[in-house]
């Protein structure tokens, strides 16, 4: 006859540790497969508890398998295989906190430490939104609304693409700044570009071929990459990539950024554009048109879209993430009538990625004017910020031996070095001395002579007061 | 000489206006492929505006390739294709506004409206979160606490797996409310479970092979065949999907809802998650659980879940869409950690898909022990209101042609129909007394004859005044 303490039980209910005991027993081998089980009535009185509380015990059992019920007969053991009871004991010992590291995890750790945030003097690959920007009260304000507006739509799944008044204001802004003529019907909300990138993939298959620009940001590779699609690294010329190097080859899509190339920074013009979007149309091929950083032109009017140019064959997207802040998850894509259809008739049982509270809040903060605002603030901030930079290094001794190119736009501009350095030694050095910065060959995927020597000033995070030093500290690395 | 009449530039600026005629007069073809523009000066004077702003006109239309220059010599219209022009044109004449609409949209917004929401008399389809049960004023006091806190973090980019806190939390509640020992590192937070699939399909393979429940929730398998996964639909049995099942095949995953299948609410008992396990082992496969509605089991404990069993063979995964509100886009994954150190040796570069400030509201609430609060009383409602509804069937006149199944978790249970029916006809008359109704027929890939004759019975949204009416329909269409 099973008896079991019910003085050990601590916190447990009477229940919980009746059933515990008993799924031990089936574990241990205690009690065998097929061995019959107390009956309730049996099994309450011998250990003074209610019919009730064995009832329920048996009844967990039942439902997780550990015992069987035949009518009439009784309750019986199930049979739990042998490899099930020694890993359930070897989990119960060996824990995970004090399971030795493998090398692999050894070697992770290891990376992720190097990782980490050093105290760089200057960190030229970094970008900073500064905390005073983001127009804090607004947006708490506007989120407070939300909530109290939109209480039931809160509780709502948003619809697929996105929820309307989103888009609303999206097709609103698009025609506002960029010129372009959107039905909201054509707009995805997505969490994050890299999610789109997912999207677009699905939409031209997973045995497409997508060509991208050499130099360019490799994380879109890797998206597209890790979702099968086959890339070719197209070289950019000074126009960007050409449509000659696509002829001939089997390419369903073009991934560029037309108005800012990363980075580069060049702005591909409108003849090369033609050229490309013809090639799109011979050959039933898209652009990917990543219109990233295209809010921050700090010379002239923004450069038109090539989305505007030819809606048919032009997959635009952009982000929130850039231009607000990065916490914020919320891109979108224009999709081509075409692929529309194509989403709207295989894909459209995808859940909206990012929640409705962010949605309708970014739609109140457009609509209301506000994100306009902060884009021409922020505009204003870094070219004041840019200039400050670009003086301070046109004041250094540093001037005489390097370029500044593409600094009209972007977040970021180039650093070109007249003579010719070896790139990977002039990096390591300034690392040494506590400046981080990226050349742009780091972000070629085949070697190409004429990125070399080019360095990538991310400056918005740059600290001024620390800037003179560090142009003194690269002056004496070119000497 | 060209004239432009800048009286008629309306709100344009004089820089916008100038640069707007020249380019329409060199994609009109009235300025002709390298014929030479005025000097700035001359075009200054001729307009009586100032060299600047002819300067800004020129120096835009250089940057989007419209004209260039030649040192010394002046500036030169560039050579625009006539495709190009057509286009242009074209797109100029037929907005999107006022072009008809082809076929197949036609047929969408047809689909579309067939889709709309009924004015159902009963809809048990639907779930709903009553909105009183959504603790909002704790949910807005968070949010604004957090927005305060974490102003700060709310400007940098969420960890590529989620951001630490809410990692902690999830390990937390996993531990206290799953039994789990769960390592935060091994956590991935990600906008929704089909997001998290998508991971997990690129973790697995491109060219890996999927097994689903047959019934099941398609939406599985089309986000994995979407991604060019193959996926295999078997049959299931009163305790799941079966080893036996797997033999033979090549197959990496094991998708299953172990503790609550959908859609006929069955439980996998311990000896079959057993089987599974070892196939797991001996195949170097997965299992990925799928967690779902697990927290609203209304008698007894919770089923534990494989991954306490064996973390190393099973992908667990869970989401706050289902407890907390469809609106919140928040799910999580715990890998195993062979495919941890896979996904940060090759899925690193990801960035998080939910916002930060989402996910620290979240892992605040949860640390504060809202998150078991307001599961604890949503299972009670929810009980609450499964009973009323099981109440009104049993006085009905339909009980004694019906059985109630597997009533004991989740938001649905299964209503099956003693008499041999056919399904598609009563659901249409059903349809036709605006009573809304899916049968488990609806979820089965294969035509399976036990799944035949069962309904599914969504709670939570049926209004109880309508349900006596409803019953009465349902029962006149079994006579």
């Amino acid at each position: 006859m099973l008896t079991y303490d019910f003085e050990k039980r601590g916190k447990q209910s009477l229940y919980e540790y009746l059933y515990n005991c008993i799924k031990e027993d089936i574990l241990s081998g205690k009690i065998k497969a097929g061995e019959k089980l107390p009956s309730k009535r049996e099994m309450a009185k011998n250990h003074s508890i209610s019919v009730i509380t064995v009832e329920n015990a048996y009844a967990q059992l039942i439902v997780e398998g550990y015992i069987y019920t035949q009518e009439k007969k009784g309750y019986f053991a199930s049979r739990i295989s042998e490899q099930y009871i020694k890993n359930s004991l070897h989990n119960y010992i060996q824990t995970k906190e004090n399971r030795p590291k493998n090398n692999k995890e050894k070697e992770y750790t290891k990376k992720q430490q190097a990782n980490m945030k050093k105290d760089w003097l200057v960190d030229f690959n970094s970008n900073h939104i500064m905390y005073d920007n983001f127009p804090f009260s607004t947006w708490s304000r506007i989120m407070r609304q939300t909530l109290l507006d939109k209480e039931n739509s809160f509780l709502t799944s948003p619809s697929p693409s996105g929820v309307l008044e989103l888009r609303e204001a999206i097709a609103d802004h698009l025609s506002h700044f960029r010129g372009m003529d959107v039905d909201k019907d054509n707009i995805i909300i997505g969490a994050g570009t890299e999610y789109l990138y997912s999207i677009i993939v699905q939409l031209l298959g997973n045995d497409s071929v997508v060509a991208v620009e050499d130099p360019g940001y490799q994380k879109i590779s890797k998206v597209y990459e890790s979702h099968g699609v086959k890339c070719l690294h197209l070289p950019i010329d000074q126009s960007g990539v050409s449509a000659k190097a696509l002829t001939g080859k089997k390419i369903d899509g073009v991934h560029i950024s037309p108005s800012h190339h990363f980075p580069t920074g060049r702005v591909m013009p409108v003849s090369r554009r033609q050229h490309l979007l013809n090639w799109a149309r011979e050959n039933h091929g898209f652009i990917i048109e990543d219109d990233y950083d295209s809010e921050f032109r700090f010379s002239g009017r923004p450069i038109p879209p090539m989305a505007g140019m030819d809606s048919d064959h032009v997959i635009y997207m952009n982000t929130f993430s850039k231009t607000l802040a990065p916490s914020i998850r919320i891109a979108y894509m224009v999709l081509p009538d075409e692929l529309m259809r194509k989403y709207n008739d295989e894909l459209n049982f995808y859940s909206s990625t990012v929640s409705s509270f962010e949605q309708y809040t970014l739609a109140n903060f457009i609509s209301d004017g506000y994100y306009e605002r902060h884009i021409n603030r922020m505009r204003n901030y870094y070219r004041d910020y840019r200039n400050t930079i670009i003086t301070a290094i046109k004041q250094s001794s540093i001037y005489s031996k390097v370029t500044i190119e593409e600094e009209n736009a972007g977040l970021h501009f180039i650093l070109g070095i007249k003579k010719k350095i070896n790139d990977e030694k002039f990096k390591e050095i300034l690392r040494k001395n506590s400046i981080n910065i990226s050349s742009v060959s780091d972000y070629c995927y085949n070697e190409l002579e004429e990125f070399n020597h080019k360095f990538i000033i991310n400056y918005s995070a740059v600290a001024k007061d620390k800037l003179t030093k560090a142009l003194e500290i690269m002056n004496d690395a070119l000497e």
